[in-house]
C-alpha cells in the first residue's frame, strides 16, 4: 500500500532535507565576515581553545547518523546507498520533533574497525553520534568502543532506543494487570542489540521494585540463554555472556516453548516473522502481556495474539494500537542529552527516562489497555523526556 | 578589524548552516512515507540498484568538504575543531551561490591514509568531495588517490579552483599588455597545492596559443625547480618532479632574484608575506604583471608593486582591486560538474572554464586593468562557467 505513494514523494524531493543557511551573502561586506578574513579570527579562538567550537560552530546542534546499512529496518544487508532514504527519515524526525541537525553518512565499509575509525575521524564536526541499523553483535562492539574512546555521546537507537519504549510500555502494562515487578516472569526472544538493551534496562530498574533475574529468561537461535550452555559455545560473543550474568539465574536450558510456559510477558525482538504461536501464547500465564515488536510483520498478529489469551498485546508497527516505537524516545533524549553536556548514555538515565514517560502515559486520560504508550505526535513527550534528564 | 563583529556573528549564530527538513511530519501517515513502513520500497528499489540514491535521496545534491585542518588560510595547521567555522563558510557559499548542499567534515586524524579511508567510508551519502585545506603534498596524494577509487568528482580548491581563476586572470592581463601567451614569461613562487595546479592548467592551455614551457619557471623554498636540482635531492616529492617535467626546458638553476629577472609575469603562491620586494619587481620586464596571492598578506602590497613599475598587479584581498578569489568559481564549478554527471575533474575542462570567464570579463563594460577578473558577486558567472562545462 506504501510502495507508490513513497517511490512517488522520494522521487519528488529528491532527498528529504537540505542545508539552510543562516545567513545570506548580499555583498562583500558579508563574505569578509563570514568567510575569509573575517572567519580567521573565529578559527583562531577555537584553536586557543577547541571546546569554544560548541560556541562559534554548528557542533553544539549537529549529529552524525551513522550506518553501513547491514541490518536496515527487516531489510537485512542492503548496503550504504540503499541506507540512506532510511537515515534521512530519520534525520527528518531529529529536526521535526527536536531541532536536532543530523546528517546521514552511509558507509562503504562494513569493517568492524574501519567503522570505528571512521566516527572518531568524523566526530569534531559533532555534538553526538547516532549509531544505526548495523548488525548485531558488531553495533554493540562499535558503540562501546567509541563509547570509551569518543569525548562526545555515542547513542544507539537499536540498543538505547528500544529498551527505553520496551521498558515504559512494560511498567504500564504490569500495571494494567496487576502484575508486580518483582514477581513477573519474563521471556525476551532475541538477543541482538534490542535484546540486550533490555535486559540491560531491566536490570538497572530501581523504581517501583527490581525485577527478579531468575525470572527473566533470553533466548537467541539456539534456545534459551544460560550459564551452563555458553559454557560450551567456544564462540559465544561477550554480550551473550553479559545477558547470561543478569538472567536465568536458576540456569535453565531448553526452547521457547519451555521458556513461555507461564511467562507472564513474553517481548519478540527476534527479526523473525510469526515465530510466536497461538500455542505458545495459550501456555503463558493468565493475563499475559505480549509484545511482538519485530518490523514490518511482527512475531505474532495482535488479534491472534488476544485470541489466545493475551490480554495486552503491542507491537512496532502504526497501523496497530500500542505502538512502541523507539522514534517517541530519540529524539527529545538526544536532544536533552546535548543540551545537557552529558558525555555517555548510561542506564540509570535510560532508566529514569522510561519511568517518566510511564508515568506521563498513566496520567492522560487516554490511558488504558490499548494505549500503554504514547504516540509519537504525543506534543507532551519533549517536556517529559528533557525533564526527566535535566532533574538528574 | 573583523575580529570583534565576526565573533559576534558567529556567537550569536552557533552554526552558520542548519538541517531543513523538505517535509513535515503532521501526521502518523507523514511519518508512515517518510520513514517506516513507507521507506522501505525506495530502500529496496536502491538495493536492486545503487545508481538510484541519485534519484530518491540527497545524494545528487550532497557534497562532504573535507579537512584535518592541517593547513587552514594563511593560519597553519590549526586541527579540525578550529577549521569548522571556515569549511562551514565554505559550505554557505556552495548554498548561497549554486544550491548545492555541502556538509563540513573536519577530520580528527591528519594520516593520509586514515584521511583516503574515511573519504572512501563516507562517499555513498554525496555526489561529490571537496578537499580543502590540507597541507601540500599530502592534499595532492589525498586528491590523486580519492579520484583513482571513487567513483564520485574529488575537487580539490586550493589546486583546481586556484588554476581557473589564475588562468583567466592570466589571459586579460596579457591581453591588456599586449603580450602573447607564447611569448609570455612567467615565473610562479610557491610549488604547493596551488603552483602544482597553475603549472598544469598552463600546460595544458590551449586556446590563443599555448605557453611555452622554456619560459615557465617555478620557485620553491630551495630555489627554481630544474630537473638537474631535483636529480639530487633523494625526497623529492614527485609533484616537484611533474612540475620540473612541465616548465624550465632550459635547466636553469638559481634563485627567486635570477628567475624574475625579465620575466613578464610573476605569481605568488608561496603562503610567504612580503617575500617580493621593490628591487625584484624593478627586475622584470616592461609592462610586468604581478599577482600576489597569499592570505591574508600578500607577497608585495599592490601599491608597492605598482611603484615599483608594475603594470597590472592583483591579490587574493576584497579590500583592494582585482582579486582573484575561488570562491567565483568553485560553486558553479561542483553545480555544473554534479549536474552533467561528471566523475573526475580534468584540466581540460579546467581550461575551457577559465577561459570562458577571461571570455565573459572582458565582455564586459568594466574590464580594465583594475578589473581583469569578476567580483564573487558577479551575477553572470554563474551561467558563463556552467554553460563552459556543459558545452563540452
Amino acid at each position: 500500500m506504501w510502495y507508490r505513494r513513497a517511490l512517488e514523494l522520494h522521487s519528488r524531493l529528491r532527498g528529504k532535507i537540505e542545508i539552510r543557511n543562516k545567513v545570506r551573502i548580499r555583498s562583500m561586506d558579508d563574505l569578509s565576515l563570514i568567510y575569509t578574513p573575517g572567519v580567521a579570527s573565529v578559527a583562531q579562538e577555537i584553536a586557543r581553545d577547541k571546546i569554544k567550537a560548541y560556541e562559534y560552530t554548528l557542533k553544539h546542534n549537529s549529529i552524525a547518523i551513522v550506518t553501513d546499512g547491514s541490518r536496515v529496518l527487516g531489510l537485512g544487508n542492503i548496503g550504504a546507498e540503499a541506507a540512506l532514504p532510511v537515515m534521512e527519515g530519520k534525520a527528518v524526525i531529529f529536526k521535526e520533533f527536536a531541532g536536532i541537525d543530523a546528517f546521514p553518512l552511509c558507509l562503504a565499509t562494513d569493517n568492524k574497525d574501519e567503522i570505528i575509525s571512521v566516527v572518531k575521524a568524523i566526530s569534531p564536526s559533532f555534538a553526538a553520534i547516532s549509531i544505526e541499523d548495523i548488525e548485531s553483535p558488531k553495533c554493540l562492539e562499535i558503540v562501546d568502543s567509541l563509547q570509551e574512546q569518543l569525548p562526545i555521546p555515542v547513542f544507539h537507537d537499536d540498543q538505547h532506543g528500544t529498551a527505553v519504549v520496551v521498558l515504559a510500555a512494560l511498567i504500564n502494562a504490569l500495571r494494567l494487570v496487576g502484575k508486580s515487578v518483582e514477581s513477573a516472569r519474563i521471556t525476551i526472544v532475541g538477543a541482538g542489540a534490542a535484546g540486550y538493551g533490555i535486559v540491560n534496562i531491566i536490570s538497572k530498574y530501581n523504581k517501583d521494585g527490581r525485577f527478579n533475574p531468575r525470572n527473566i529468561i533470553v533466548l537467541d537461535s539456539k534456545g534459551i540463554i544460560s550459564r551452563s550452555r555458553l559454557k560450551h559455545e567456544s564462540n559465544a560473543n561477550m554480550y551473550k555472556l553479559k545477558i547470561a550474568e543478569l538472567t536465568n539465574t536458576d540456569d535453565l536450558n531448553g526452547s521457547l516453548i519451555d521458556a513461555v510456559r507461564g511467562s507472564d510477558v513474553l517481548i519478540g525482538v527476534s527479526g523473525r516473522s510469526n515465530l510466536i504461536s497461538r500455542d505458545m501464547i495459550r501456555l503463558m500465564a493468565k493475563d499475559a502481556i505480549v509484545f511482538a515488536l519485530t518490523n514490518p510483520e511482527p512475531e505474532i498478529i495482535p488479534n491472534i495474539a488476544k485470541s489466545s489469551g493475551a490480554r495486552i498485546v503491542a507491537t512496532g508497527r502504526s497501523d496497530y494500537y500500542n505502538q512502541i516505537n523507539n522514534a517517541l524516545v530519540f529524539p527529545h533524549l538526544i536532544r536533552a542529552v546535548i543540551d545537557s553536556g552529558i558525555k555517555r548514555i548510561e542506564w540509570d538515565m535510560l532508566v529514569d527516562v522510561a519511568y517518566a514517560i510511564a508515568e506521563y502515559t498513566r496520567s492522560n486520560r487516554w490511558f488504558n489497555e490499548r494505549h500503554i504508550i504514547p504516540s509519537i505526535m504525543d506534543k507532551g513527550l519533549s517536556r517529559v523526556i528533557i525533564s526527566s534528564i535535566k532533574a538528574r
